[in-house]
């Protein structure tokens, strides 16, 4: 299985895609591809959403992932943030949606506990484990890039627990 | 000039287009169409992204307007509703931008000033305006139907002061 992970932000969005055997009972994660997406605060909205759109579109095009993962929604303490990381978000999952990919969602203490076994880790943190769990070197384009690796990391994890709990016939 | 007006919203988005000569000194302004774009709330949120946008890209090609006019952000208590208006109003603007349109956009106040003279003004008060000026029946087939006509409004009566003030040499 391939998943195509995404981490939205209004400046960066990054991306990373990672690849495993969601059967196999231990198995090896596999490092594809990842970046970010930088948007030019110098252009309009319209225009950065067009680019983070098209960007996207054209890598899930290119790569073509089973399965698109993506941070559930974060809890602003300010809504115009909030709105405006939902734009960028509406576009991400649009691009998934015409792509006829599934999205997954996870929320932000979710991915930090599956990647680190700690849900308040912090961003070095996770990075060092996110390299670590891939066997690359760590050393990200942006911090974005590593998030999304992350996410897509989560995915997986997820996968293998429910399918070790329904292996063991739990449910 | 014909303005496209687009109220955004998670169940329903609201469309409208209206035509008008923004250079005459009392132009007329004549309602072209409008409508809403009903959210199945049952479908999963990129599904629904997905249909938004293309609902919109759709309409936009179809009636080649000349801009965009959308509703400013919105400042939502909630940072949960402001995210996912957020999303909707995202494929929106990327809708204008595929579509290479110019995006206006204007605060709720202004909106209802400039409509009905009051910026604390009612949805009925909106929407008895919005037929005056258009000399059409108060029916509209949602408020987010009138609303949208309202924004496209307003972009017109802004034109039109920007070129009153002009022609005057106050600026």
């Amino acid at each position: 299985m391939r998943v195509f992970g995404i981490d939205c932000g209004t400046e960066f969005t990054g991306w990373g895609i990672v690849e495993a055997d969601e059967r196999a009972r231990t198995p090896r994660l596999v490092p594809v591809a990842a970046g970010s997406i930088k948007l030019n605060k110098k252009d309009r909205t319209p225009v950065r959403l067009h680019q983070v759109y098209t960007e996207l579109a054209g890598l899930l095009t290119a790569y073509a992932p089973d399965v698109v993962a993506i941070e559930d929604v974060f809890f602003s303490a300010n809504a115009k943030s909030a709105l405006k990381l939902g734009q960028v978000r509406g576009v991400a999952l649009l691009a998934a949606a015409t792509c006829n990919l599934q999205v997954a969602e996870y929320a932000p203490l979710k991915i930090k506990s599956s990647v680190v076994g700690y849900g308040l880790a912090k961003k070095e943190q996770v990075q060092f484990m996110v390299a670590r769990l891939l066997e690359i070197e760590n050393q990200f384009e942006t911090a974005d890039a590593a998030d999304a690796l992350a996410i897509a990391i989560t995915h997986i994890h997820t996968l293998q627990t429910e399918s070790a709990i329904s292996l063991a016939g739990v449910r």
